[in-house]
């Protein structure tokens, strides 16, 4: 787990640049959650801009649930820039499936083969083809029989044949982060921790996906298996928060509170303390 | 106040699912005070899938406070499946009467007959055609001055005549929730408790509507009786919260933390033990 | 600092009206920090009924931190107005220098002359024409190295020649406030106090340009020193309940909640026994 110590040390020494083009919902928790991680935010949607910001972002989040169609342009523009300068960024595909014109946008923004994707197990196997979608922000799949979805659209993500795809983050009581490899197969980690509580406070889900860009901003490129980690790392940092934020918590609203605390109180050997295991699963057709 | 007990069960058991088409300021503190009531919110406000997402919504909230174009339409479509489907749905008229544009809007979207108007006793006023309106988030007439006006407003959106009227709620520091009977006459129901600290907390108010569409989306519609109670329990809950959340508060901030916790620990018997009257009041032009 | 201690209770007793056209992420932390502190917010931004809400706002904030094309619109028929009528208002020129077509957009709403702009040191640099602004949140210059800086945007704001320039509140460990004099050299009111935190909860700068839009409105307008001490007195204000907040805070979450607390319960004394420091500085090209 000196992978995970090492991303959380990695994102407070840069403070990564985040570009989040996201719902207007979660925009002051994403920001507080980025800030409390040691990254920064900056939350530019317009189209008239959001490319050339994109330029000296270090990571992107896309995120359509509440989408204008400043940022529906503002997205497709700073997507191009983010591929052509391979910059990392995160699709969250919230509400996928739910509605056509939305899930319409939502899948034109994963052809452009984001480098992770993060939702629920409703949301990632909506996305993959299977199930239809979130209502709201429920998860009303398990994280475990979405997996073969997961995997499935790892790999079709991919930027070409024999070469690592997506990192596909499914968020539930044990999060799971899937990889393809470029040799076939997909990695699988599972992050155990965090809190029932956390589906309570709106914006969990969403501001993770911006502190996952964050993680993959500050990582190594170099490393074939930074990005993976990265992603894992994220959710080692939100389980623990979550964790140490139950502890006091009196109810969801005491509880987001002492989870920004957290974010920013923890010691990278105590995010690294959560439940985390690593396998490596065969693909199969789901 | 068995009813009361009763319709707090029914929105836990059930998760109501509410479009919220809302202002941006209270985007978060709203989707937070549903899932703490035990409904799922979801802020779908663009033109294009306003509508679909529509159906299968539980109950619908419109308010204005912020309104760009996409919400002014996205309210227009959603209102219109509302209708057609017999969906419940509340409209918030915040700063009606203020500025000529939006008063224009919400006078367009209140023909459309909402099942309730939640808002000040400035805003039902403006509303009904009496006084001014709000200017901010202050109310600044008193809620038993404005109650004819109330009356009257029921009255004139019933879907017909020899029918119950919409239910009218005025917030104050007793609300009055008001409804025209088929017979004639009105039922008006007072909830007291609460804290004054509720009006320095943004959002409070407008997080309300969005609960009372929840208690509305999961009531049984076969009781004629069900919608003037849903949005009096949707007050109770949020007075005995206050209440409970004063308690403990040492200012503004803290309140709104301790608010969210109370409201999702507060037991059925807990909320419906509220300072609630009950009358029936007759119909005379105010 | 009797200036300061009056100026807090002008606020409270007035309760000015603030129109905020500001970025999304920050609107409910404007809007509860205005409630705390005894102000009246108001977020109307659509340019339908920007204009004629300006006409009874006390003062407004202009911040295009997200700003859409809608508020865009609305702020230049706000600013009309407000310039018409001789309300005060203020320019947040948030991540202006760091892309074009916003920065663009920030100058011409400059060129309008606000009451006061309140920014960091970098932005402040940025709008005067040196350096090359922020990259989010970030302040990369140091307050005092952009003193000179900011005396030369006073004057280059003031409405003639032979009058005091615009207010120029730069925000940092030490706030410094300037104002360039009729008869030549400026003021430079200087404010010492709260905490290190503050740069970690997003919207304790932005909503600060609120507040200080809320001390102008509620100022002595035949006073001509009351807008210095106004703008000086919000950043007392935030100082003081910054202090006051890090001493119970476990990190950035509580201390939001804190923030507000203490903004809401401090005494104008307290609020005036902040360290300032006034002094007259010459002017200088920089």
């Amino acid at each position: 787990m000196q992978q995970i110590a090492h991303a959380v040390e990695r994102v407070r020494e840069t403070a990564p640049l985040v570009q989040c083009i996201t719902n207007t919902v979660v925009q002051q928790v994403t920001a507080n959650a980025l800030l409390a991680c040691g990254a920064s935010p900056a939350m530019l949607d317009h189209e008239a801009d959001a490319a050339q910001f994109a330029r000296i972002a270090n990571g992107i989040l896309v995120n359509f649930g509440t989408a204008t169609s400043h940022q529906l342009l503002a997205a497709d523009a700073a997507i191009a820039e983010a591929n052509a300068l391979g910059t990392p960024w995160v699709l969250d595909p919230v509400s996928v499936g739910g509605v056509d014109y939305r899930t319409t946008r939502i899948r034109a923004a994963a052809a452009q083969r984001p480098t992770a994707v993060r939702g629920n197990a409703s949301e990632i196997a909506a996305l993959a083809g299977h199930g239809a979608g979130g209502r709201g922000v429920d998860a009303t799949d398990e994280v475990d029989a979405v997996l073969p979805a997961a995997v499935e659209l790892s790999r079709a993500l991919a930027s070409g044949t024999g070469v690592p795809g997506s990192v596909i983050a499914v968020s539930g009581p044990v999060d799971a982060i899937v990889r393809t490899r470029a040799e076939g197969g997909a990695d699988v980690v599972r992050v155990g921790g965090g809190s029932d509580l956390m589906p309570l406070v709106i914006g969990t889900g969403c501001s993770l996906g911006a502190v996952a860009a964050a993680y993959l901003g500050a990582a190594d490129r170099t490393d074939p298996d930074a990005a993976l980690w990265a992603v894992a790392a994220a959710h080692a940092h939100f389980a623990a928060a979550g964790a140490r934020a139950a502890e006091s918590a009196q109810g969801p609203g005491s509880f987001a509170v002492a989870f920004v605390d957290a974010l920013h109180a923890l010691a990278p050997e105590e995010i690294a303390a959560v439940p985390v295991t690593a396998e490596v699963r065969s693909e199969e057709r789901s």
